[in-house]
């Protein structure tokens, strides 16, 4: 089964070899692209809107290259919607699954990101998604995604201090890592939290998302057409986009 | 006060200078513009990923040039969010304004719209903007964008009856135009709805959006820059935008 | 175009001409009309009680008097409904309009007030118009609302730490002026909480209501009848109100 | 233990004796009164507008001539809020107390009525209460309440025609008896669901609501003067109420 | 009026006559039994598990044995819905019934009981019974069921202190004892509320939930077997179960 | 990898290797278990109530014997909050598991299932999942799950009837197969709305939670233990519970 990991920014050397790697198996293999148009990172819907057009032209080039299936690699799910209606494989975002993985560990849970900026952002979707009621925190390392690679320490402090916040100020019982920068960063944040008495699930949303990914192609499932209808053929300006996708 | 209408499609023709007059005043000119990249028409999420790039430099470009507030033209508000990050100046969107108009008019709205295909989209933004409570019916008249023009007469017989099954079967009691190519289509419905005895308001996103729109200038009122941030300067591939905006 | 303004207590003062002229231009005039019977100031639903039958009776005289739209100057919305089943001109509470329009401006609101005793009963009216998910904070700065004119300093020191803390301690996006008695302080607060690095708009609900009924008025819309149906004519003892009425 | 029921219209005859006897007991006394001010039935906003301020003054005059309790004898809690703000002892709406009860007997209820113009006013009502998930149905038999005694068995049919209706179509589990004037009913629709294959409470609101009240006094509990606080002394004009009350 | 009252654990004492003969009056009679299976107090789901079948059998046996209504003394309400499946007289919950009673005497409630660890079953409960809207504070004394009798005073002090909290951080307006080992407690407590300034209603479970159970035999009232249809006769291994009862 | 597959209920041949087989891997062995006590089927939460005990015991030998993971094999997630509190590894509900994902699939899904007397079981789940925005319809095919295997064709048939009105009269645009006892019967019903139009996935319970399982125990996640406690070990009568587990 070949997954295809889409990092929608131009900025090489943030998603790497490393990253993915210990994710494949035998029965696994994941690919890799970036965008060659759009933002370098995505903090804002103003990054995402620049990054989707080719966000999807990749999904549609992933299903014409024979991909099982697709993952979004921001947890804005920039895309997403489009995508689906684009392609018939599944197509998953890091933000959606993630949130409804820590829905099946516990009561509500902590989104715990980059930057204070993108709450609105996240809100938006955990209202599209419905699921506000297992919502309880939001924190931020106050970090932007480029920066997050300077000082891996400071990183985890941080981290492990907003997660803390969330579960004894604000019922949280599960986290959510908010930015998919973060890879990694899930064990430490555990022991963090071992450490501080509480037993609490890390959900690292990329290793989780794959998961599911395989789960679903496994399962034979795929989101639904009637949801994420093709869209029909018409004049587009501007824009080049690969023929002959399932849509 | 210049109010700057971007409708968000390529197309030449569909949105014309008899729409906008009329809205004019001695205090008010409205500016017009339309994509140079993006689709054809706006059924999609697809369609609206195209979309927004060129929405996005238009907005900035309006801002720049001096426009008091920005509509789009647009019932599922393709880069609203990202539009109100990258200026400071009001930006509405039709499908926000007019279910929230409808809001104050009447106990819960219908949205009767062209295809059945963009249900999950109005979903979606009725759950992120949190009124799902006041959302009772959803109605497609199955007719594209393009071909809205084609019988006018055949248009105002769909509307009405879709409209009356609104209210009669899914207990609407405002009805919101889902569509803004059903500009001038609310006064024929209002009647056929009367003579089946309903007195209810039908909005008609453009006139009611470009009235909100000068309100908000007046009052002095634009959108809260907590919410929608100004993006930081970062590297971008493939898009040239203008600068000089208030981001 | 006459909008009629219904404050809805006795007491004679405390809204005057200063305050209505400025929101008045060539196309708009305000007339304006208080209680000869009722509560000196409303504080509680018992003040509201007693302003509603007197409410009702001016605004059927003002809609015979050939008004285009009625504003009721409380953010409790006393009468609202009761007056749009009375007439057919379009009639608007500030404290509906000032929520609705906030939400337009950003993710959540906080509503700032006079008294603490007043929160359940605009939890109730957030309760009815269905927007608690974007109800972010409550806050009273505890001064009666015949006591505002007394040390207006104090009065803008009190809302702007309100406001800081709705903004910074409960995550609030735009700020509602919770009392109509407040109408002025938007620009100061807006300026306070600018210094203390917070972008934020602060909705003035009267000047934004009268902006908003002069909008519907202009975009031809009133209230839904099937909402807000005549009350048949039925014996009534012990209230004299106006015949004639579209109602 | 000392009830009062206050029905708060003007017309003589509509609540008897017949009505309020039976659920008398030796522990119980329940007294009645009726408006001297006010409309002649409640179908409206309207009606309670001016339905109000009457109630508030037997309520106050209850408590001071020591009654235990008070029930409000109408489906939309006219002046509930209002009461329990003047006065300490427990007041009792029985729209608000049927359709909490109903929540203790089954998934979901129907509220039937006796005209589909207050199904707004009901659906305010459940949402300040915050009961929205679990309202199914709202149904209406097209009798306005002066002439629910013309035809006892006309009534019965249409009670259980609609009720019926509510059960297999909207999927309800309990009914909620949506007019006090349908006192007696219950035991008829009852027998016609139970006929029908539906073995479902139906909720009598006033002999419901009294048990409650009678619980409550027992129980030592009343409403919370944190969320109904007693209305401050301030001048009012126009009525005169009782003094000595609690509040 | 029999009501049988189950308290569904093993241990000996902790309920006791004391508890329960000041509840009882002329017309009610109260009959107390104890599981002879099961966990010896109920703090978890795992024990609740343990608890049911027996509470059942005991359910079955009292509907047998002529008693008018059922009380579960345990505020997770554990077997509540299989035992309103099994008997056709009323059952309550604790926990239900004394939530819904907080709805009917204030805007939001609170929830004060022995253990951090029972707040997710609790939110469970408040998410099916549909009135999260209403739920403002959790709080717990952090003293095991077996522990309470223990220190009266010191429990006094701590439930005091928990109170004061939810009311006054987190905007509770009505307290629920969360535990029924708290019977009695509410006095003392709204004592200490009322010297702080707040006079707030505490509900102390059983009475309250009793008095309830009394006012639905009353008004010949129980559960919707549509909501609880009798369990069909099927094989079960390992459990004997009472014959004869009305399912 | 192991996972145990605990059936709960004493019938044997309902649950087969057939079922079971299809889902192993190399990499993966599915254990299963069924009740020595218990029901003979699961249609009721009388029948949860005796299911719970055992499912608890085999969940506790499960871990304590080495298993991954378990999944419980009935759509109503019997003991599943008990059996987290009990054991460290995860634990799924084939209910949860199935409607969550579900909802990475479409707008909002459609639940089919046997008998319509779980309807109040399911939503209840549904409601302390918080889920409710995302549930558009239920539906029965009115038969008992011991006879499911009678007659496929007729199942067949039933299902795909009831899944075309859920997508065509309740805008459904995901189907859960709502027993597990369905198992095998999605390809079938996926054709047949195939054949009416309709690209819907159909989620087969069982196959997706084992896979899910498996995507967790990868991921290295399990249930929080904030959420799901262990157990305080404590006097326990009539019951024999494995000793040695994790808790």
């Amino acid at each position: 089964m070949i997954i295809e990991l889409i990092t929608p920014i131009v900025t090489r050397g943030v998603r790497t070899l490393d990253d993915i790697e210990p994710l494949m198996h035998s029965g696994l293999k994941i690919t890799h692209s970036l965008l060659d148009s759009g933002p370098s990172s995505i903090e804002s819907k103003f990054d995402e809107a620049l990054a989707v057009p080719d966000t999807l032209k990749l999904a549609m080039q992933a299903e014409i290259s024979g991909a099982s299936a697709i993952v979004i690699d921001c947890m804005g799910d920039p895309g997403l919607h489009a995508c689906r209606e684009a392609v018939s494989i599944p197509v998953l975002g890091a933000g959606q699954t993630a949130m409804h993985l820590a829905n099946l560990l516990g009561n509500r849970f902590a989104f715990i990101t980059v930057l204070d900026r993108i709450r609105p952002i996240i809100e938006d979707l955990i209202g599209a998604y419905g699921i506000r009621e297992k919502y309880a925190s939001f924190q931020a390392v106050d970090i932007p995604v480029l920066d997050l690679s300077r000082d891996g320490e400071a990183l985890n402090v941080a981290l492990a201090q907003k997660a803390l916040r969330s579960i004894e100020e604000d019922g949280a019982d599960v986290v959510v890592l908010g930015c998919t920068g973060f890879l990694g960063c899930a064990e430490a944040m555990r022991a963090a939290l071992r450490s501080a008495g509480h037993e609490v699930p890390v959900v690292d949303p990329i290793p989780a998302t794959i998961g599911i990914a395989e789960a679903l192609v496994k399962a034979g499932l795929s989101h639904s057409k009637r949801t994420y209808p093709a869209p029909g053929a018409k004049p587009v300006k501007g824009y080049e986009l690969p023929t002959g996708a399932s849509s």
